[in-house]
């Protein structure tokens, strides 16, 4: 199963909004005679290319999979009839699919036709893989990162709003890799005004992200680099319904313009990420600056943080930090993540830490 | 040499502020005969202590020895004549002493008396053993750590003043590991109201530091730890000149209470640098809040940084970050540290940086 795991995760950026699925076929004497994994969206499940690769040996063996099979025709044929016609004699799975459309159905068609089922080995980590996809089906929003750069007293900017660059080139390359596997990269008005960005992943990655907009009040410049590049990238711009207009020149240009409901402090962040969701977007990254990550957090919707900390001091009471927003007043109100890892980054270091130790974070 | 300035290293928070030096005797056939170092202030130095083991086999042999030995009469005897009375052929010394009554006069001693002597083996690695007392020797001004606990979004408190506890045991204990080998623990007024610390050792270290208050309005609770226990353990507290009235309930409580210089910021780094210094204090830890870190970064008062991340998010654009002051327009005038190193500690990771790979900071 461990292996399994491996194999599934080489779909990560290129199965979305499918869950990475990764299989191993074991013939009747316990060895292995073929693995396979789901490498695109659309494309074979990871069932079906480890039993070809199987072929006949895997007659009366062992097919141990990340995932329940389906037993639905979706964009390919139900996994559970390429199982059943492939002959094995008992079935892995890590957890069952809960998919509607599958919902342990596709474990009972196995066990119906006389296959061993067994589930539930190494659930945890399979959960914790599939983190996103759980979270999309279970709450219809995406999965939420958030990443910044701080310098090692906290600032993500000086005082008067340099923040170009802190972290070193590794840490920006590393942010770059993430980009290429998300659905959606998400700013803040303030950060297009400050810092002018292209948020597209250099190089590409499987994925090639929307860029979202956030502006409740449907000021933005007319002319930046999201606003130039939009017809070759997707741009899309939510604002406070009657602003629209407001942007009516992004629009032009290629730009989606949509209108959410907000309240004081911007834009409902709960309405943005039910949009992204509606549209199966899994992974969401959100970029800054403090205004926007603070509201993420005020909503609770901070599921996986990336942090950069650079080694500078940048000082002054009046440089922003990383969280903006309301926040708690009493410490055990904090949000509490899960293990946190630091790992050198050039001369900087990554810190990453989820919120939960594993499995949906509502 | 990396032997003896491992056995130095020994003598940290006890010997201050003297050098930390270590010392490794030879035979003539190179065998290792005899190692010490400097134990504790006004005890014997390290070569004397390694010369005593290898007594006679010193003969013909060599001294490794991280500093130049000394060649006057201080609290112990002149280590020179230790040496030429054991019979050494060899001396190899790190670096040469600073300290003005030896500035070389030890080495030239030994080469006068035939003496074969080597200098600068290893140096980097014995000056930065020794940074602190180097710094002192230069500038007159203590070597400045800089220490405090933030949340993954870099705050270090709720936007209602809550701090305790952002970081955990281990982490703490750290703290206290490091309060046990420092001089003075340096506090603002504002950290003395909102927490009310101690600032003592527990378990106590090789050294009892200094408990230092700043206040330049001469505004301290009446009642609180730091007064309460100040005939126990010492406490200084500086504050403007005028001020010293607003205080007297301190000063009869066994605190002393010390005029410095202050402006508009409050009262001048550098004068409460160079008072400390000039108690020949070799390490001062200053523990915040963000108003006093930021006053000693604006200074470049910031020598070497321990920050304590903890695994949560408290958000607020109120809460506090680490540093306050006034700090840099441009990233390019940003403190640049040395190599950081990021170490697990308990559920938080401890971030550890030097201003400089080495030596002297001004
Ligand atoms: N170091 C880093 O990693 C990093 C990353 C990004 C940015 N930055 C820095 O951060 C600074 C910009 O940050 P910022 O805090 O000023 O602006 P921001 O967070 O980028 O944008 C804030 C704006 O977003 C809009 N918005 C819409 N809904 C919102 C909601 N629910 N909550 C909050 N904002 C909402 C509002 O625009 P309307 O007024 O138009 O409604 C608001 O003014 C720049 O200096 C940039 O360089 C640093
Ligand atoms: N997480 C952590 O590691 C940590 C550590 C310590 C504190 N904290 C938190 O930090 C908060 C307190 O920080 P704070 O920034 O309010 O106060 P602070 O830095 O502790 O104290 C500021 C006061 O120090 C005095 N001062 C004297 N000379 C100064 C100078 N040159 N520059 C600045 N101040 C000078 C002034 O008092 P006068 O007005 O009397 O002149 C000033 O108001 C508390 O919430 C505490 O819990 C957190």
């Amino acid at each position: 199963m461990r292996h399994a795991l491996a194999l599934a995760a080489r779909g990560r950026g290129a199965v979305e909004p499918n869950p990475m699925v990764g299989a191993v076929v074991l013939d009747a004497a316990g060895a292995v005679v073929g693995e396979g994994w789901h490498q695109r969206f659309g494309g074979p499940h990871a069932e079906v290319h480890a039993l070809a690769a199987a072929g006949e040996r895997a007659r009366g063996g062992t097919l141990v999979v990340t995932l329940e099979p389906c037993c639905h025709q979706g964009k390919t044929p139900p996994c559970t009839d390429a199982v059943l016609a492939a002959g094995v004699a008992r079935v892995v799975a890590a957890m069952a699919d809960p998919f509607p459309r599958v919902a342990g159905g596709g474990l009972a068609r196995l066990r119906d036709a006389g296959v061993v089922v067994e589930v539930g080995v190494s659930e945890a980590e399979a959960r914790r893989l599939n983190a996103a996809y759980l979270k999309l089906l279970a709450t219809g929003r995406p999965w939420v990162h958030l990443k910044w750069a701080m310098s090692l007293d906290g600032k993500t900017a000086t005082r008067a709003g340099d923040s170009q660059w802190i972290s070193g080139p590794e840490s920006r390359q590393r942010v770059h890799e993430l980009r290429g596997v998300v659905d959606a990269i998400v700013v803040g008005r303030g950060t297009v005004e400050a810092d002018d960005p292209a948020l597209t992943a250099r190089p590409p990655g499987p994925r090639a992200p929307t860029r979202v907009v956030l502006t409740a009040a449907g000021r933005l410049p007319d002319r930046c680099r999201l606003r130039d590049t939009a017809r070759a990238v997707p741009v899309l711009v939510f604002t406070a319904a009657g602003n629209e207009g407001r942007i009516a020149g992004w629009a032009e240009e290629g730009a989606e313009v949509v209108a959410l409901p907000a309240g004081e402090g911007g834009l409902s962040v709960d309405a943005v990420l039910a949009e992204l969701g509606r549209r199966r977007m899994t992974h969401v990254l959100v970029e800054g600056g403090a205004a926007v990550h603070g509201a993420f957090l005020d909503a609770g919707a901070a599921d996986e943080l990336h942090v950069f900390v650079a080694p500078l001091l940048i000082g002054g009471a009046a440089a922003p930090g990383a969280t903006g927003g309301r926040g708690v007043e009493k410490l055990v109100a904090a949000l509490r993540l899960g293990e946190m890892t630091a790992a050198p980054s050039g001369a900087d270091v990554y810190l990453h830490a989820t919120r939960t130790a594993g499995g949906v974070s509502s």
